[in-house]
């Protein structure tokens, strides 16, 4: 008896989950359709043909418009027009496509949603002249937005943000890029919680809390909203990290859509799985992992090694509860917000971020 | 008498040179004054102080800050007050020198006016987050000027022309780049006078152009004076880029602080010496030629064989007649501005461009 209560709520929960996720993926997709032209439509302004086709293959990769959709429901939750929106909105895509431009060339990663990179397909020289392009249209996006210029303040400061986060991400590498002094020279040995927080809140928090931030700036919010919805997004950002980091070390490959171990592959200490293992390690386990971690070449069975090592601590369990911690400090801003539909979803977003599978 | 009547001449000419060679320098040392503060100031917005000193590198490499001053003496010559143009022009030289870090990262430049440029200092990863944070600084510049809105339009337009010029010149080049397929299937076997045109007009002329475009918007000009100062910039800007390539070939290396030669040793089709002395080649000088920009590596040997061939033929004094049409049409867009010191000043301007040794 006990057993089927708990599998009928089990059942409850997945169906309550199925449906939540289905109900997020439908706004996604709807929104997509709606944000996708003016990605495009910006993406295009002042530039040959040659050049568009060039331009288009990475927001043409897909994605999820995540972000796009966060302005849209922020723009919603304070009563804004969605039309409002979408400029915006596109902008935000475009400056998330921008980062992934440029992180992909600097990790040599070739694959990203299963097809070649900007640089895999084009080559370093072009995908750097496309980051730029990509970096020009951000601001004219801006442009075409409410209250434009503030709107441009904020993703220049966010951009700025979004690169400081990367270089801490890049100096919590533990090896490789030899023929780089200046991060052989400044790499970091071990990290605090501290450094681990100052990183996602830069590299990750910070577009998200733009986004949401945006989004109520369109929709004319009050100071009070606007604040309410920087810190939703803030802190969803952190649990988004959060929750990315655990995916990368316990996900299953075939619903996370991406390399297991990656964060393994590339040496990061900047993983907050891998950070509390290492804080519960014995000194003999600490010193094997690291080992790995500064091993010149990383083979599949090296990531299985230190994915092994971290099975035998509670990382993964602190790092949900670490994250459910945002999760709640999201949810609570959402209070000071008008109670609608666009509360809930947001409400309903934030769940879904920390309990995602992929 | 005859040889002394021509000598003095020579010395007349040669003091009047000097005595504008120095009026100019004294400008642009002046204005530098003035625009490096605020180039500092919006450089450091939003950013750690760690992050400020590996910005500060590249504009901390000095140059001529050349376009700032056109920006500058756009707006005085339209009767504008010299502190709207500082915004502005700090954008402008930010954005120059954006372009200037990507450049040096996609042709593996090691030194720049002497000095290990961005990427040899930093390394590429952190090169390329540095330039970010100058595209995302051209911007906050754009925002701290009179007239924001279309300014920042500019910028983003400039950028993108910029980028598609760079792109050109990187298809113009023979050989390189086995690793980056786009460009090894899309490079140009040989280019027309169109082909050149459009790769400079995009590359350098809309950079000047957009800096006096800029100069004449704040001052609040009017309509014709905007097109009179956007016209002498893109002439003037095609100019500076036909006497670059003409020093780059035949400049003397201490006077240049370039080594010579260096649009040879990247096996460029996109330089005007070379475009004119293809053009006049015999079939075998031309395989000759072609045959070295097209080696695996070129030796200091290789260079001077292909500066010989050069100087058999008339591309000098072609480049340096068809440099010169563009100087005459800049100046002659001069005459519908209005007629003060600063009009000259700018016609001094068009005139040393393409006389400068360096």
């Amino acid at each position: 008896m006990e057993n089927n209560n708990s599998k009928e709520e089990i059942n409850t929960n997945n169906k309550k989950n199925n449906n939540t996720e289905e109900k997020i993926r439908f706004f996604l997709e709807k929104w997509t359709k709606l944000v996708d032209p003016k990605i495009k439509e910006i993406l295009s302004l002042s530039v040959s043909k040659r050049m568009q086709k060039l331009i288009n293959y990475q927001v043409a990769m897909g994605g999820k418009r995540f972000r796009p959709a966060l302005t849209i429901a922020s723009c919603l939750v304070c009563n804004g027009k969605i039309e409002d929106a979408l400029y915006p909105a596109a902008g935000l895509e475009i400056l998330h496509n921008y980062t992934l431009i440029y992180d992909d060339i600097i990790d040599n990663s070739e694959l990203r949603r299963g097809k070649p990179t900007v640089w895999f397909n084009f080559g370093k020289s072009i995908a750097q002249c496309i980051g730029m392009d990509y970096g020009a249209s951000i601001f004219q996006a801006a442009n075409r937005s409410k209250n434009s210029f503030v709107i441009s303040e904020i993703f220049s400061k966010t951009i700025k943000n979004v690169v400081e986060g990367e270089i801490l991400d890049i100096l919590f590498e533990q090896s490789k890029r030899e023929d780089e002094k200046y991060i052989m020279k400044n790499r970091y040995k071990n990290i605090t919680e501290d450094d681990y927080l100052k990183m996602v809140s830069k590299k990750t928090s910070s577009l998200i809390c733009a986004c949401c931030e945006v989004g109520a700036l369109v929709a004319e919010a009050r100071e009070s909203e606007i604040k309410a919805l920087k810190n939703y997004g803030f802190n969803l950002g952190a649990a988004f990290q959060i929750k990315d980091d655990i995916l990368d070390i316990f996900g299953e490959e075939k619903d996370f859509g991406k390399k297991i171990g990656k964060d393994i592959e590339e040496r990061k200490l900047g993983n907050v799985v891998i950070f509390h293992a290492l804080k519960e390690f014995s000194s003999k386990e600490k010193e094997e992992f690291l080992k790995i971690l500064r091993k010149d070449k990383i083979e599949s069975q090296d990531i299985k090694k230190a994915v092994n090592l971290i099975k035998k601590t509670k990382a993964q369990e602190r790092s949900f509860s670490f994250g459910e911690k945002y999760i709640e400090r999201a949810k609570e801003s959402l209070k000071k917000l008008p109670k609608n539909k666009w509360n809930e979803f947001l409400s309903e977003i934030a769940d879904f971020v920390i309990k995602r599978k992929k």
